[in-house]
């Protein structure tokens, strides 16, 4: 097997040795770690589609990895069975641009940050982002589906394609790199790849959209009573500001103490203390004191801060980026609900756990403007009863019509439990589609399903 | 059969005599007519499902329908064996809206208009819009993903939907009626019944996006030299307006002398001929007139007219949507290809055309913004050498990396065509699907595939 892969794609990017392979073989947050047979690193599609074709033949197991950045386990092995963990890292060309059709086309391998640089270098935005840009690649964010902060204005990652290059689980590629924004031709085959973790084939392509970049921007801090006044505040903006909101992030008060308690040089945006917090960006052409007018006028009957440099505004999205480490070991939950749903989520979950658990502690903040919370509860003491923590969030979720898993995936991590919230129905059409699509069930087993 | 139907969806909901069923027969073009055994008109998703697992056992076929405004003769019969018109016109409720969260969850049968309009009674917009809006039905324009002249702006169908609910081919239900924007647990099943034509299972319901109501528009003429310039003001346009050009259709002269020619009450909006136009429709938040000042600045180099009113704007556009009708008789085609190269499909198949036919006329107009062109070719004499002019034309396109069918989808009219277009493996995946989920083969066959 080694040997075989060695000569398609050299021996050099066969990885075996325990202290080449670990960091494959690990997931970021040090989950899950299980070894696999090796770590095999192609080049180029043609290489991919060899490497399948031969664990196909072998019967060996394929675990597509991009940054592995992920939170759920999706990217590293079970050692359930015999695996081959393959990386895309070496397939990161930009294979072309195309300004007049706002396009660009990259290899799965690419560095999220590098697709954003090269958008920006043809005077472009391609807007997914979020907080792992930096080494997360495109493909796995496309087999996650990536959410992000810019997804109330642009969309999931889902929503920027619209095209893509996959190689099959008998190593077969089917070619779908077209740079259509209409195509009624069929089927539209790259939404079964779009967010299946890898488990139905391996992306190694894809074209994606790109928009204008604003030339405006705007960042505002506001205090709100509540999530309810923070829920009707958006549907306020989106009124006057339509699409220039780009995000619409809720903060509670917790999360702000957490922040300022480690980070000593951040500091409470506003001078009285409030128990709820919104920031918003918001992005527009034209001038930017123009932008800046009329988002003054919306928030006039507010209190909030509107950052007036550009470093403000860093400051404040310091304050929101900085949460998940200032309280980094809890409980924690990436949920969502309808929009209008989320002041009910936090409200009676809030209440469950606190019967179930005196001392628990609630950190609410994340994408308010989808319906996204990551809802999650301190104090660390909890972790041990996290089951049972889990247990409380899940089910107010599941009776408000929400989703467990809003932007992470399933991976290892959430594969059980979702089959608590799925009717039986809709878990068996899944299987079915798995099974059509990779019968010999060799792509990135044990995780999604 | 027909008793076993009418015990379900009540007598008078079942038609066989054949002035009641004709309509429902016979396509909205009158290219396409055969018999089918009946037609069963369920009144809920619990009809729908029995009707549906009643034709399972007895192996009859189902031909989904809505408002039969295709124009590719995927909703009626092919009459190559027993089948039965499943019509949605009964499912037309509102089921729920819900402002915070700026969905609207309709019945498959509700009408396009009566959507627009439920929508706009909450203050709110639902942007899908086309010819046919006051008779087409939701669940068609999901099921075949219809695009449009908001595209632009807002995506095709396909976007709209944040979730389905879905008759399976065995009669069982999907419930999958979530009002999520991030919802990341699994495959994103919806997609696969999306722009499917009804041969994967029936749409009964959906949950829809909503968005704000633009509360200033401006509507602009704009005489433009080329194709080519049409595709460069576009991205100028998108630079300095953003988001806020909704629609941006191309017109040829010839178009534009035909549609002058037949309504006698139109007018040419610009005192010199020029060659090529587009209609360019933007919308904002915010005043009126802010929004006209900045078109007014971005087309200040143009030679251009910008409405000065509804009734002017209504006029603009009469031109525009009088196209269709003004030159009836010709061979028509709805074809895609990159933004960036409709300037060369234009030339390309205008020449090859000329070339073959040197009597040939192209009419051409369309979504440049989204590349799909209605490239119809007249005079009336070429309609018998249709086939040969698909031909030209078909092979200019897929020249250009382009699609067959941008909007209208396959049906029986495109489905031995676009044999010729995908490659064995993308045809091969489709087929594989088919057969996943529909095994029996009995969901609108003959269609698509």
């Amino acid at each position: 097997m080694i040997e075989a892969l060695s000569e398609i794609v050299g021996k050099s990017n066969v990885l075996t040795s325990p202290e080449d392979t670990k960091p494959y073989f690990t997931d970021w947050r040090r989950m899950y770690a299980a070894p696999a047979e090796c770590v095999v690193r192609p080049a180029s599609t043609d290489e991919v589609s060899r490497v399948v074709a031969q664990c196909a033949r072998e019967g060996v197991a394929i675990v597509p990895q991009g940054g592995n950045t992920g939170l759920v386990g999706g990217s590293v092995p079970t050692g359930a069975r015999r695996e081959v963990v393959l990386s895309l890292s070496r397939m990161n060309r930009v294979r072309a641009l195309d300004p007049l059709n706002d396009t660009i086309t990259v290899e799965a391998g690419c560095v999220l940050a590098a697709v954003q640089q090269a958008a920006e270098g043809a005077g472009r935005l391609f807007p997914l982002s979020l907080a792992a840009e930096g080494s997360c690649q495109i493909g796995g964010n496309l087999s996650t589906n990536a959410g992000g902060v810019n997804v109330l204005r642009y969309g999931n990652a889902r929503e920027q394609v619209l095209g893509l290059e996959v190689v099959l689980p008998d190593g077969r590629v089917w070619d779908g790199l077209r740079g259509l924004r209409k195509d009624n031709t069929g089927y539209d085959l790259k939404q079964l790849f779009l967010g299946a973790e890898g488990t139905l084939g391996i992306i190694t392509a894809a074209v994606l959209r790109l928009y204008p970049r604003p030339t405006a921007t705007a960042t505002a801090w506001v205090a709100v009573e509540s999530p309810q006044k923070a829920v009707e505040l958006l549907a306020e903006l989106r009124k006057h500001l339509g699409d220039r909101i780009s995000a619409f992030e809720l903060v509670s008060r917790e999360c702000l103490d957490a922040v300022l308690a480690h980070r000593p040089e951040t500091r409470d945006p506003l001078k009285e203390r409030k128990p709820w917090y919104v920031l918003a960006e918001f992005g527009d052409s034209g001038a930017a004191d123009s932008l800046r007018e009329r988002v003054t006028d919306a928030l006039e009957s507010h209190e909030a801060v509107l950052a007036q440099s550009d470093e403000q505004s860093r400051q404040l999205w310091r304050i929101r980026e900085s949460i998940p480490e200032a309280q980094f070991t809890n409980v924690k939950h990436d949920v969502s609900v309808p929009v209008s749903r989320t002041p009910e989520l936090i409200e009676r979950a809030g209440r469950a756990l606190k019967a179930a658990f005196p001392e628990s502690r609630p950190y609410v903040f994340g994408h308010v403007g989808d319906g996204n919370l990551h809802y999650n509860i301190g104090p660390e003491s909890l972790l041990k009863r996290g089951a049972e923590v889990n247990r409380i969030v899940y089910d107010a979720v599941a009776a408000l019509g929400g989703s467990i898993s809003a932007e992470h995936g399933l991976g290892q991590l959430k594969r059980e439990e979702v089959r608590q919230h799925k009717s039986a129905v809709e878990l068996e059409l899944m299987r079915t589609l798995k099974k059509a699509l990779d019968p010999q069930g060799l792509m990135n087993p044990g995780k999604l399903l």
